[in-house]
């Protein structure tokens, strides 16, 4: 293995802290409730989220789309939308860290691999979670960010896992990606020939579930998969 | 006149704070000397203006393009450009805040006049000079921000100038803008149909330079030439 890909989202950072402190910002600047922008928040989630794992809309314009339809549901102005993501950026505080993500970064670094991130954007820009990686010190581990919004694909598109691969000149199956969300991380890297790691809290330990695949009930899985490989005898 | 768009750098914002904190992260970054990071920067920039001024260059990669070019001409990776951005957007004080000019937008706003911000962008996005105007409260002034990379245009391209007019369904002589570059700025916003106020350290006062244009030695000279305008009989 020469190469492991992080998804962002529910595997290094914790979103839930994210759209809280957004929901809280944009409450604020359009004077509404709270209840009423969550539910919109997490409505409109739901709906990019159908789309993506069917890979529908245009790449080109994911994060965008994203932003218009929540100020759209929340009647609100997309630059409202704009202003409370930044502020969320600027005001999160270091519980939006998952337990043990630093950690498992350090372990993966000290190996030496490649680290990339490849991570999948909506209601703000990936220059916004690359600011949030850096400002709680886990930039320091990864050598490149892969951001959809930038590599102008999502997950999970084949592009998004090609691109890190050709830029470290590696072989799919030198690769592992890791990340919580099935049909964009786990299948999306499967299909693109990488090795997988789906993150499912429900799962009680570490197990192989595809030929090139495991689940893991959480981020710090990754070393004890990367531990079989190196055996060369995966469980 | 019913919409003042505004120029950020060196209008707002002043862009040689920016620079120096963001050469203060590179070189951190780099183990480099601080001297060779500016001068790079600086040989970067002026490379890059000359060709933006010729509206060379593909818009659609303006920003990448910029950041690629300052990466090659350090000798380092295109992650560290981004990294000292983000770095630099989190760490710049308040001396980055233009005297004068939050007071102005201040006025302008009260006047019952839009406000929007038309920004082009180099080795940083438009989302990071959106969150720097947020931090520093100037955002709380501005309708919409209308930045490079999200527009996929640059001034002095016409396209920059129309976005903000459309979406406010305003006509060009209904609105003026204000900037510190020539080319980008002034003549951009002339060819656009627009009133221009070009911001000119060397004037000595306000002054009519054009039909539709003045020049002003600093950002609050905008006052004085939307109180011209609204007398009808420019100076």
């Amino acid at each position: 293995m020469k190469l492991v890909s992080f998804d962002v989202w529910n595997t290094l950072l914790d979103i839930n802290v994210m759209l809280d402190v957004m929901a809280v910002e944009l409450s604020r600047l359009m004077g509404a409730c709270i209840i009423d922008v969550v539910e919109g928040m997490m409505l409109t989630r739901e709906r990019i989220k159908r789309m993506r794992a069917g890979t529908q809309g245009d790449p080109e314009r994911a994060l965008e789309e994203s932003q218009e339809m929540l100020a759209e549901l929340l009647g609100t102005d997309v630059e409202v939308v704009k202003r409370a993501a930044a502020r969320a950026t600027l005001n999160v505080g270091d519980e939006i860290v998952i337990p043990g993500a630093k950690e498992t970064l350090e372990v993966v670094k000290r190996k030496g691999l490649k680290i990339t991130v490849t991570g999948n954007v909506m209601f703000w820009p990936g220059s916004y979670t690359r600011l949030l990686l850096e400002r709680f010190g886990l930039m320091n581990y990864i050598d490149r960010t892969f951001f959809a919004d930038e590599v102008l694909a999502y997950k999970p598109m084949p592009e998004m896992f090609e691109k890190p691969l050709r830029t470290f000149n590696i072989m799919p199956e030198e690769a592992v990606h890791i990340g919580d969300t099935y049909a964009e991380d786990f299948e999306g890297a499967l299909k693109a020939g990488l090795w997988a790691v789906w993150i499912n809290p429900e799962a009680d330990e570490v197990r192989r579930i595809h030929e090139r695949g495991f689940e893991v009930p959480g981020v710090e899985g990754i070393l004890e998969v990367l531990e079989e490989l190196e055996k060369g005898k995966p469980t």
